[in-house]
């Protein structure tokens, strides 16, 4: 079953909420990072199932952060790039290489 | 409209698959986490429109990293979290704070 990117966000919500209300913004960026740096380890010399887990919780993470900074993952992707690049607003992006590799 | 994880990651892979594959999993990782300081900066002293954006970017660049590895993020994201909490299979988690805070 397809998941909206919303639905995941609702899902951490629910299943974190709590604890995200208590540890605030601060908290919770510095296990975003860390998340971020196993993903890094990962991608370096990880199996495929330890990326694809590194990848999950880094998602997770971001859309932790995202709750208790009170922002709609959705809707945020949805407003900057439902017409593709941001940039040029091209699919596939024109611009430039020299300037956005 | 509401947007699938899945149909997010190809969105971005189309606007920039021909992009990342030229810069590969290193280069990427490299504008991923600048996204990642970008993010800190705006949820530190940025504008509510400011942090929409920045939270923006980084599902943008994850995407785009996810597509230069090979992974589904819908998938892994489904694989880890969909019966909530990964430890305690819980919704909400409940999982000792002292252990998980």
């Amino acid at each position: 079953m397809p998941v909206s990117i919303s639905q995941f966000q609702d899902l951490i919500r629910r299943t974190f909420g709590a604890k995200d209300s208590r540890r605030g913004i601060d908290g919770t960026f510095l296990w975003f990072v860390e998340e971020v740096g196993e993903l890094a380890a990962a991608l370096r010399a990880g199996s495929a199932a330890a990326r694809i887990e590194e990848f999950a919780d880094v998602l997770a993470w971001l859309a932790t952060l995202a709750n208790s900074a009170g922002i709609d993952l959705e809707a945020a992707v949805q407003g900057k790039y439902a017409d593709g690049c941001p940039t040029c607003h091209q699919i596939p992006c024109r611009c430039d290489p020299r300037v956005k590799p």
